[in-house]
Formats: structure tokens, C-alpha cells, sequence
């Protein structure tokens, strides 16, 4: 380590507040008991000598901190956590690795971890949540990777092609020969692309003279039942309802519901779900599906991250993915 | 910051190299471009006036780093993800962050992430995982918990009653009037508590003459075709299975090649999971389940591991929670 190499050591330390070593490195380590009083002697002899300890010494001229952080709304959601799952893997094999923050899709606790993850202990973020104001991403001191959100043309973004997704979805209603679509989203407010695919749903069965009705639901807790029971109520007060498009969950929760209330399935209700992970696959009934390729979407995001941390350098200021129909048991 | 608060500012610093304050602050950060001359400039006033940015002279003295990691084998593996959400929580009501790692079931990977562990980018560790040997978690410097693994008195343990839970299940198949029971488990070299429900479940079933047979799987990658396909195979080659049990996703697996096969559940196959995660009642039919109590586990693992941070005590050196069978559709 250049320019460092003749500070004072851990021995020094130890020598003038007459402890030993290990002491030393119990306070600097925080382990084990050590009396109030010595710690303070040593406390202040660290200071007396300008002791800097290895691992600071060298956080201290930002050697590669060697872990990428990775912000998600929720563990549980299963394209977060499969995406993180492909997001870790990249990066091991990259030599870095991951520190998942689940922010519980509550902002103060975002804007806690953005402000946790200013620190040294990661080299960069890549944020798969957008809750905050641009200009604290904007302010953010490190490399940013944003998930399905524009900042600007400095933090590169990585996204799925969503209007594909929901003209892909309309397709399907369409071929079905559905008449009512219910199509089940994020409150309005979001700014996140992937908002784009129920307005090219919604665009694209207007066209077609075919109804359909965007229904709000707050995702704060991932809560199937909440889900189930929102399902249930939809399809009783609706019951000329024929098409159900919805994330991954909401969608298996339509599908139960359904079958819960006698309906044939895709007879009497078509259901294309979006995302495409692997509980469209677990159910009983395979769900036909847009499927994000979600393991290009890791690696994007990681060679975006690393460019950035590396070189300085944006590979590419954003990165659209395409998406794909699955076909399932639950269409036409 | 007692002790320390005389120290270099980083004005003073870029006074004496001549540059301005936000290029220090540029190669402290190590954001932007600073010419390689003018950084070694910095890097040398730097250690002459012995500068400690804040954030390591904070790190120095040990404050807390306000983080807590945990580690599990798969971020997707429902039962992790949600027991890591309950952890999130947990820790945030308690002024702590989560620094979650997946390992992906590699011991490389696992021994390479507690060794970034060690550092303090976190004030302790609840492991979820436990492959290496006994000796590298006594020798691991910091607060430890384990989950469903013991290693001394030193170390706290969380776990669920597993032996409780394979007695439920042999209970629920005796009851349905099974038998041959299959049920699938990770490879017997595995140390941990939860393979006790096997044991549990083969000696019951014994005493009650009924046929058990357990098939093992390594579930590196989380992968559902895979158990499907092991289910297909398995219930095509033991035609007179009448009872599964496994975890929650190769349970759902089992259920869904059975349906696809022609047999009527649960008439001709009893299917009981362990877990009951979300996925057992996001299928079409509510599987028949022994439930872990997640948010129990969470609670006591964080009580443990701040009890230990925060007063070096150790509240309890095992905590064993119950599990209970929750009835689904999937049995009598």
C-alpha cells in the first residue's frame, strides 16, 4: 500500500499503552471483554500515533470494497429474489459479491440503505426500487445501476421491453376471444417502466373494442391471501369477467379464486400472468405467461455495474430486454 | 467522536495539496476522474496529516456498523426468502440493517462470504447455512447465530422441533391410511437439525407397519422441472405410492406430476409438505402442510444475535420452536 507503509502497527499500539497485541485488536475488533479504562488508554494511544488499522488503511484508498449491493422491495416476490439469485451468481463469477437489501418497499427504509451503502462497504448499487426523488439518485456518490427507472444519462438502466409485454398479453385476450379484461396493477403514481405494459394493454384491446378495467393494488406486504380474497371479490361483483392479467401471484390468486367460484378455466376466464417465474410453472395448472428473461436482465445489470466501478464507463445508458409469451393451461 | 475530534479536516488537506476539497473528496470516495499525479499528491498530504475520513474514523472505534448479515443457501428457496423478510423486519424495528448473502449452496462461496464477514461491514451474522467445518464458525471473530445447526454452547442455535414436525406428518399419513410413504430429503452426510424429521417420520411409520422409503436430492439449484421430472419417475416406477412427503416446492411438484398422471387427490396419494411457505396455498389446492413458524424463528434469532452484539450474553443457548400441521386438501 503506497504512501501508507510506515504508519505506526498494531505493535506499536500495544507497546506504548503497555497491553498486548491481542488487546489491541480486541478493541479494534470489537471482541471479547476488554476493561473501560484500557479501552480508553488504547483509544487514545491509537490516536496519539495515528494508528490506522489494516482493513481502514486500505478502505481508506478505496482498494475494491469486492461487494455489490442490491436493492428489492421484497425477498419474497419471486422475480426479485430469482433475480437476485442470477444477480449473485454473475457477480461471483466476476469476483464480486452480493449484498441483497430488501427495503420492504417502504422509502425511509430505501432512503436508509442508499444512505448505509454511501459508506465503503460496497463498490456500487444496482436498485431495483425508485421510491426516492431523482435527485437523490442523482446525488448517490457511486455506481448506480437503476432497475426498470430513468434518472438520467449518467445511471444506466436496465429494462424490460414492458410495452411488448402488455401487447403481448392483449394478443392473447384477443385470440381468446375475451370481452372483459381485468388487468391488475401498481397505484398510478409509479414511475416505473414496467407500468408501461398496461397502458399498451389497455391501448391495444381499445382497438379492438374490447373492455377492460385497470384495478390498483398496493403491494407493501406480499400477501397471498390479501391477493385471494381481493380475487374473490373481484370476480363475484364482475362476473362477465373473462380475461385476468396480473403479476406472477395476484394471477395464481385469480386462478384460485376461479376455480374456488366453479369457473372452467380458460373456458369461462383466460389468465396470463406477468414475469414468467417459477410458481406460473409450480401450480397445478401451468399458467400461460409474459415471460422478463430474467437472467439476461442479471447480466446486464452486472456488466453495467462493473463497467461502471472498473472503468468509469457506460456500456450502454439503457438496456431493453425483450420479453416473450409462454403459452400455459389458462388460455386459449 | 471523543479522542479523535482534533484530527486533520479534510479541508486541511486540500489546503496543503493544493487542490479543492471536492478532489479529495473524489479520490476518498474514489468517484470521478482525479489525474494519477494529483491523486498521489492527495494520497501523500493525506498520510503526512494523518486525515481520517469520518466514516473510517467512526469504523475505527467500533461504533456500531448498524448491519447485521445473513446467509442462506438460496435466495429463491421460499422458506429463506420469507424467514429473511420476518429477519428484515425484525432488525429494522431494532435500528439494525440486513445484509443478506446467498451462498448458493456452494461451501466455497460460504467460506468466501463469512471471510468478507469478518470485516466490519456488519456487527454480527445469522447463518443459515452450514457446510464448512466445525472449527471455521468457533474461530468466526464476531457474533454468530446459527439456524438449525449446532456447533458449541458459544453459539446459539435456532430450530424448529423437527422431530415434532415428522411425527405430525407420520400421524396425518397413518391417519389418511397410507402405505408407502415416499419421502424426499436432502443427502443423509447432512448435519442438520431438520433432517430429524426423516428419522422421526420412518420410526413412526414403522411402528405402525406402514412402508417407508426415503429418496435424496441435492437441491444446488432451485429448480422445479427438476423435481417434476423426479416426481414423474418416481411415481411412475412405485405405482402403490400412496403418501409423499417432502418440502414445499418438490411437494408441489409431486402434487402436480400425480394430477397429470390421472390420480385423484387425496384418494390416491396423500401429499403432506414441510415448510408452509406461501406456495403451499398459492396452488390450486391447499397442500396439506407442517408449518414452520417463520416469524417465531425470525424474532428469536434477532433477540439472539442483538443480545449478543449489544451485551456480549447469550439469551439461550438452543431455542426449539414448535411446529404444527396445518390440514390442506392434499389429505384425509
Amino acid at each position: 500500500m503506497e504512501g501508507i507503509d510506515n504508519v505506526a502497527s498494531i505493535r506499536d499500539v500495544a507497546k506504548k499503552a503497555k497491553v498486548a497485541a491481542c488487546t489491541v485488536s480486541r478493541v479494534l475488533n470489537n471482541s471479547g471483554y476488554v476493561a473501560p479504562e484500557t479501552r480508553e488508554k488504547i483509544e487514545k494511544v491509537i490516536k496519539e500515533l495515528n494508528y490506522i488499522p489494516n482493513e481502514l488503511a486500505r478502505g481508506m484508498f478505496r482498494q475494491k470494497a469486492g461487494s455489490i449491493a442490491m436493492l428489492i422491495p421484497n425477498i419474497v416476490h419471486p422475480f426479485f429474489s430469482t433475480l437476485a439469485s442470477y444477480i449473485e451468481k454473475e457477480l461471483y463469477n466476476r469476483g464480486y459479491k452480493l449484498m441483497l437489501c430488501s427495503t420492504d418497499a417502504d422509502i425511509n427504509k430505501e432512503r436508509d440503505y442508499m444512505e448505509t451503502l454511501k459508506s465503503n462497504i460496497v463498490d456500487g448499487v444496482i436498485s431495483g426500487v425508485s421510491n426516492l426523488q431523482l435527485k437523490e439518485y442523482k446525488n448517490f456518490n457511486k455506481p448506480l445501476v437503476m432497475l426498470d427507472y430513468v434518472v438520467n444519462s449518467k445511471i444506466p438502466v436496465v429494462a424490460s421491453n414492458h410495452k411488448l409485454g402488455g401487447e403481448l398479453a392483449a394478443k392473447k385476450f384477443i385470440d381468446s376471444g375475451c370481452k372483459n379484461v381485468i388487468h391488475i396493477c401498481d397505484d398510478k403514481t409509479t414511475k416505473v417502466l414496467s407500468y408501461q405494459c398496461h397502458i399498451a394493454l389497455e391501448n391495444m384491446l381499445k382497438v379492438h373494442n374490447i373492455k377492460s378495467k385497470a384495478i390498483e393494488i398496493k403491494w407493501n406486504d406480499f400477501d397471498f391471501e390479501g391477493y385471494l380474497n381481493l380475487a374473490k371479490k373481484v370476480l363475484i361483483e364482475r362476473p362477465d369477467t373473462d380475461g385476468i392479467f396480473a403479476a406472477d401471484m395476484p394471477a395464481a390468486a385469480f386462478l384460485k379464486a376461479a376455480i374456488k367460484l366453479g369457473k372452467q378455466i380458460p373456458k369461462d376466464l383466460c389468465v396470463v400472468a406477468y414475469d414468467g417465474t417459477y410458481t406460473t410453472n409450480s401450480n397445478i395448472l401451468n399458467i400461460t405467461t409474459v415471460v422478463q428473461q430474467v437472467q439476461l436482465i442479471a447480466n446486464k445489470s452486472v456488466e453495467n455495474i462493473i463497467s461502471l466501478i472498473e472503468k468509469d464507463n457506460i456500456i450502454e445508458p439503457y438496456t431493453e430486454i425483450d420479453v416473450y409469451l409462454r403459452e400455459g393451461e389458462t388460455s386459449f
